[in-house]
């Protein structure tokens, strides 16, 4: 039996497009939208809202910035009326006045990504957003290292000074078992009543789909996946997977088969992403993996590359 | 805080001859035994003991029969006195012929596959196996199809007529959910006092890291994986995720990473195993991962290679 209260979010072009700066073709794009739209996934994230002052247009993508006129140019004639857009805004790396008022917009959803340090920057760019019309989230990253005291305060905050509707538990370094996730999930639904908690994994150590069932059955209601996994280093929770999963018989997997299919798997000839040792390394040691992204990406040749061991004992020990 | 009582076995070589007709080269599979040894796992399984009038030697490799004189040379001048050798006879496919007593042979414990309608085989098998000296286990395959009713009684049997150290619920489809491990574990306790529980999972749904844990938490002792998950289709749960997560310190996951590098990484070149949208449309819907494979098997350029669509159509009414 299905939990109605279950909101899906596809976050393939925002997540994926830490992979490539964000250059998706207009046409995957478009491909990517229709599809989601068609399997009656409820959210279909299209990139990050993110500031030109802070990424320079000249190497990253439309998708950095989800520029209101470039989520027309995706839509065409018609929005589907069921599944949201949402754009994602990096609290640190983001500005009010990119966002405007929900009536001018296609924008459905404003998702603010976070450290726990800059829950300042954070609620104040929701508060905006809420008050211009649009649904928030906040997404609280790199939750495997965030101190816990500081973690309280953040969420105490959240609970005081915001109108979001959920608050995400965001395993960035794919670090977290499932008693992990647990704790997390016990610790949202204590401090933030009211406010639903949402789950986003990363697959370091292959439990991104695992970790996403387990909030699942602990009351997450909010969850995010990406077709065939695409997204940083590892990838993310599989939608497909997840589709499979939940029973709610609005869901229909053949667009998402489709899609994969023809948009998703050719990109892998330019972008590597899934589990590899590297990644499964850096996940076990809670550490960001932007230097196991930089192993992989080493040409074949490169004797460096497969030798494992030497990179294991440089996490282990990373300041000799 | 780590559990004493935990047997982890890597079966790399056996359950990965599964995509190469057991054509590894003894550098291979020495390299392999080495790595496993100085890793500190507990069992490694160097191949199936099946027989030559099931298996042409003409067409599958040396670890398809797995003769007492391979595996000497396997060992070579020393045998590591930590970790004990195993081979796997399948109840339908090996003959007790095969097997010599204990003290002329390598080999320390002997691993039998079954369907659970094979059940009597395999009884005789492991009781053979017992007679001569070996540890032994039942592994009983594709549980998530079999009758309930039978393997009940396939349980009540082996508990009643044999003496094996452990029962493994074998997820050869790649189908089950962490409630579904829970299920059978519970079984497997109630059923088979005295005799330790064993899981061996397949990746079908990105699941086999994740039911091993569940397994454990549930009271599972025995626990297979293979190096870089090399098995059949989507392959198996990762033997260095295993020890990541494990804390025995007498593990060591550097001999690991190192062959990973050395020797399993380069087989990506002739064997395409790991997760794929095929696999996860068979484990999804409780089917053996042969259909998956002969599709993943299709040269790149075949049109129906990524229809996803149809091969899942196919699957969902496979006599239409």
């Amino acid at each position: 039996m299905y939990r109605p209260q279950i909101t899906v979010v596809d976050c393939t072009i925002r997540d994926g497009g830490l992979m490539n700066k964000s250059q998706f073709t207009l046409d995957c794009v478009q491909a990517v939208y229709k599809a989601i739209c068609e399997s009656g996934v409820h959210i279909v994230e299209l990139g990050y809202r993110n500031s030109r002052k802070m990424f320079d247009p000249e190497k990253y993508g439309a998708w950095r910035f989800c520029d209101d006129d470039m989520i027309k140019k995706v839509v065409g004639d018609k929005k589907y009326p069921y599944t949201k857009i949402a754009v994602m805004m990096d609290a640190h790396k983001s500005s009010i006045e990119d966002l405007l008022p929900k009536e001018k917009s296609l924008v459905d959803v404003v998702r603010c990504a976070t450290y726990v340090k800059d829950i300042d920057k954070c609620i104040m760019i929701v508060n905006d957003a809420v008050a211009k019309g649009y649904e928030t989230t906040i997404n609280i990253m790199s939750i495997s290292t965030a101190p816990e005291r500081e973690l309280n305060e953040a969420l105490q905050q959240i609970k005081e000074e915001t109108k979001i509707k959920a608050c995400y538990i965001v395993d960035s370094f794919g670090n977290l078992y499932s008693e992990d996730i647990d704790y997390f999930v016990s610790k949202y639904q204590k401090l933030l009543p009211g406010i639903e908690v949402g789950v986003h994994m990363h697959n370091n150590q292959q439990l991104a789909f695992a970790n996403t069932i387990e909030g699942i059955i602990r009351g997450a209601n909010y969850m995010d996946g990406t077709l065939y996994g695409l997204g940083r280093g590892a990838g993310n929770c599989c939608l497909e997977l997840l589709l499979g999963f939940l029973k709610n018989p609005k869901f229909n997997m053949r667009p998402l088969l489709d899609v994969i299919g023809s948009h998703i798997i050719p990109l892998q000839k330019e972008i590597n992403w899934g589990y590899s040792v590297p990644y499964m390394i850096t996940g076990i040691m809670n550490r960001h993996p932007e230097e196991a992204i930089k192993l992989m990406m080493l040409p074949e040749k490169d004797p460096t590359k497969y030798n494992f061991r030497t990179f294991y004992e440089r996490m282990l020990d990373p300041e000799p």
